[in-house]
């Protein structure tokens, strides 16, 4: 599992500096929770460097061009409940696909109007997920309907968005703790790399099991954060 | 608007003198959150100055045998996630039907599982609900994903049935204060009383207009708790 | 109902596009919670369009030239406790007024002396309003003796004005929680918009009945954000 | 300042020889928060010693016969906005009785309905009063609301009476410190005992003032708690 | 996956109708958070019908006699800190042994000294478990240091065990989810059942590519609530 | 009582032109929480107006010059745990003086070391005062050891002096809540002018008892913050 | 260290039976948090085995009669605010006699009347101590008020003695961490135990100094709780 | 045990001022939680004053020439949890060193990989330390740990890093107090430099014991933060 560099409480140079590093010695380096200034020194650090970045919003992951993670059969499904939910489900994203998994990401399925997320969440179990992670603010509601309606394990995500009484992400987190559907289990309130390393070594090996399956070929879907 | 006894603190005895002679004087007397004490000594004490009661689980209505409540054209439609939400669910109808509304209650139509909640919440909207009371606790989902399918007020009933964290209602709370759902607005944890009372105002006036439309038949259904 | 955009986490000229074009597709765009230089900025775009604005503190209605909302019958009354509370309010009034519904706000009604509020409240009764808005921060005592004096629905809107223990609204929403006025409800800390949703399904029912009563005539008294 | 036995974790007989025993030594002893049991066993006790008792709710007052509290001149008047926060509110009449004070007490004036609380007020205040203590749980708005309308410090004294969020006595806490009314000071939940002793002393040195003004004649008026 | 009944709120002998009903209408009957006296009816009912009972501390699982659960191919290991914990991690064990996968708990590792841990954590990894459930009150240390060491997921399950601050597993709860061990997923306080269904899942689909690596043959360890 | 402008939400010109206008209709105007800007901005204006300032901290009071407030006889005591407690204590300080009363404040007695305060306490004990107000941040100690020493009401005023666990003044909140030193009562955290306001109040009934008892003559000490 | 056998989930008989096989085996064997029944379990099951018991408040430490602990060189001084603190106080007692520590507790300071402490603080640091443990409930400020006084590394014990906001210990553990008294350290509310085994640790090396000063003879004293 | 001025809410130029004069009289002066803009004024202060400057990330010691603190005979170690823990863990090694004190520091052993940190601890242990202060910010799970390990009192050190629930050092302060490794004491989040002063007060009695058993000579490693 490759460690991820935090960059705040970091300037941007010293984060970029590290990042590009880790890539040199590892092949590949990650970073999450940048600024746009800690973005653009990533960003020129490893084109100095002759290496590639895949963007995640605002994590990313820098890459020597010699390095691709070995390819695994698990399958990794990432569900958001809003727009506003997307930068950490991407840190979940970034983690996964630098550890080999194919990843489909599905955003801003909302629950207001149960008709939005009929259709992706059928996308995403036709197309055989091994574990999905649903993230979702506000009221944290999306994770605990989906567990309801799927037999796979379902890695809640709260993220702080929301305003007033709970809105820095408690509600969010304190419904998923309180919701009675099927396996569905937390991390903390904005912790995509968590949930993203949680779902690789569930993916791990029942991707094993699931490559022999007759699963529908790889998906061709551009991920959302393609290389710049 | 009745006023209503509140049992605990009260003696079985005292709570079922102050109820009595609240229904001597006024028609009605209204008793919420009774243990099984409380509700013998009030049936007892009823039986014996000749009055009738209406059972709504820990709550009771006490009438005088020459006394109805004055019919109102308001329909007021309560929902519960899960059986243990009846009993708070129960006082709001209470409250609403001691003041002459129509009440119509479904319970336990769960999130899990949509399938459980569709057919009784079109049967409720077909019935030409003026408003709605919503009850639940745990994570308290059911009330923001009925007011993202409706287009009526609904008020969000929080019960405290749950545990560890957020346990005691403050889950479903906190939930139903950050569901961006249109419409719902929210009482206290238990304060089925005042939900009732809510509804009961919004339905007065919604039901002189609704009187005119044309509108299903007064429902014959018995209410689930019958005279005793 | 129509959508609202919030204004934070957007940058000036990405909001003002989106408020924009939400206007050109629906005749009418709203966004709330605008610093200053989302207002300068939604205001310009509006211009460049030649749409019209109407201003409500830090939010605004942008409209298409051709377009007025249907109007509706329900009346619906808004007051303040503070003179910090009006922009939060003024999000109610704006999602109200947006709905075709006849609003009237007045601000500044204070609690320390009975005798600021007594008038004003008055006037919004004889208007025969059909539901009222309170919004209240500090003590958040406003609403709750509204409640206790009107036979109205009234839907509380806690504010994060204060200041210590309780100080960022938790006080405010909690005294409306445990308020016992009858029919007051609330929505969660500084959720004007939802409040003002809230108030326009009560409303609507409601209007129809009321717009059959001999109302008085519809009210001359300019808004006070009046269009730029 | 007469020392308080607290009964809760002493047994009755120990609670009740204590304070007989203070009783002996000091002319009185007092004595708050007793169950049933300590209630019978201090009135055994007391009279096995030839000693009077003034019951007050939960607590007592044992004296020894030949004993009486040097009259002062001072004039606290106490007022509960409901009959659920007499038992804390009699603690500071205890309190300020056993100081030698005269003391007014009106009980549930409510909020919901203001007429309610404006005469048993206006006759405190004709009375003379010196200082007030206002009593509350569920919302706390009484002491606010009387604070903002005499020209005396208020105590607020906040009471452990509701439920849901905010009910232990939090939320009437918050609203009480959360006022903006002016003169308005707080003591903690139920300390009916620390907010007798402060408006003893506020009451100690306005007295002297106030005897020599002209005064209405000591009240009559019967104390709710007479002597058993 | 079977339904649990929660014992309280319910009276035994209803509790025991409702878990021998399921049993005769699905095979087995499962039920937790049993008083003694709950476990007591629960028995004698199981026995009346003729049915067998495994025990799990203060669950049980009641069974028709031509029943047992399809043998799955997953493997799940429960460990916890304490004595203390393991009635919450036997509700996750009834849990998975009630759908049929092979379960090895092992109790009070304790932390302070880490040499008590080694050797148990080592025996579960040798038997090639597919997921593991980790149970602790107190400082809830133990999920986040095995889920340091270990390349498998890991559910930590907070326990309400403990004093003064965060003593009701509050501590708990947020030491695993500040953990920065990869993989640690979190269900809420005492939620056993909860992490049971996640472990189910989880090890569903890992199992059958489990069954086809070269496992150590099943076990033959006594689980640690046999039938009685 | 005069009003006091609350800086903070205002700019430095309308605060200016606010708190100018008010000295101009009432002879004085007072302004609290100001910003340096706020402070020269109000500076300017009433020199441009021809009025004096008396400033306290990061309060000021703006004077007519034909404006002095009518000598009351009472005689109010603050004190202060530390010097970053002396801005709040002198909103206390501000109110106080601007309704006639005499104010000595001594600061920065600690508690750490007991013979700190010694010397201070017993000047202004001295000195006569009717009514002490002392702040205090971090734990909030010194008004509970204060009022445990002398026979006067004292304001307990909790400051936002601290760090890490209850260091927003919280802690300071609860340790005076807590305190079962006599005569303690307590205003919100940072609220030096309600706690200035409710020492006017008490001293001013006993300082008309106080005039008449021998009190040493009228303090020359220069107050902290004299006129610019 | 012994461990310490926690009665609180256990049967009285199984309680007496733990610790009674644990002073069979290490020769002694203690017990915290006994109920009166565990008490006489423990007592009737010691007299049994024909071993002593030392009775500490709510605590207890069986001995083989062929046992002392072996004595150390280290003086503990355990001081408590009030009566109520003494029960957590003895626990620390208890696991510093049962190390073989000389131990003084002085219990009762109280904090409002500073002369009520002087004495016996004087007295213990006459003794020599080499570590202070000062339990407190209600606002908890003795602990700072002696740390701020003495030389030596203070443990702070919060009780769980209070009532209203902050009343379960919270308060005085607040106050603890925020006191800048130097040398000050904490151990959670009610955590006797914990406080007991780190002076052992702490008074253990600085026994062996201790030792070789001239320190006045061992203490003659009684301990509080003497053998029954 | 020597001052320590706290940077924050003082201007850079005050700062430097205060830290000098201290230093001017005293031999030296202490300075926490600097700025980079408070750290260049004391240095250049300090330069100007011919004085030297010791820096410990966000703490400095100013020195007079002719200064350096009496030797004592006691040792502290330092252990920190990652490299964020650093700047507090860095005050209390200048508390230490400032009294006399050896200090040995060892920074980010973790608690993921165990491995991490057996080879540091076991470093400061066979140096003979007195007493330990771990520092961690997330879980806190690291001074449980050791503690558990060691026979040293230790103090726990809660860092407020982390993120989420808990994250601001409350999930690392809950953690530590609920640790039930023996002789774990905490202070509050952050404060290094309280945590320096009771490692002080317990070596020193502790030293004068240990320098006279055989201690390995004292160390020549040079500490992290050298003179600039």
């Amino acid at each position: 599992m490759p460690e991820v560099v935090l960059a705040p409480g970091k300037s941007p140079s010293e984060a970029a500096r590290l990042v590009v590093a880790m890539a040199q010695r590892q092949g590949q380096g990650l970073i999450s929770r940048m600024s746009r200034s800690h973005a653009a020194a990533v960003k020129s650090a490893a084109r100095a460097s002759g290496m590639s970045i895949v963007a995640y919003s605002t994590s990313a992951r820098v890459m020597r061009n010699d390095f691709s993670p070995e390819p695994m059969a698990g399958r990794i499904g990432i569900l958001t409940a809003g727009t506003s939910d997307v930068a950490v489900a991407d840190e979940a994203r970034m983690v996964a696909e630098s550890c080999g998994h194919e990843v489909r990401m599905e955003a801003d399925l909302g629950v207001a109007g149960l008709h939005r997320f009929v259709a992706p969440l059928s996308a995403i179990l036709d197309w055989d997920a091994d574990v999905l992670i649903v993230a979702a603010g506000m009221d944290g509601v999306l994770p605990g309907v989906v567990a309801g309606l799927v037999d796979l394990p379902v890695i809640g995500l709260p993220v702080s968005v929301g305003y007033g009484a709970g809105g820095a992400g408690q509600a969010a987190l304190l419904t998923m703790l309180q919701s009675c559907s099927t396996g569905l289990v937390v991390v903390n309130i904005d912790n995509g790399v968590g949930a993203g390393a949680a779902a690789v070594l569930i993916a791990s090996r029942a991707g094993e099991a699931g490559s022999r399956r007759s699963r529908p070929a790889r998906s061709r879907r551009a991920s959302p954060g393609p290389a710049r």
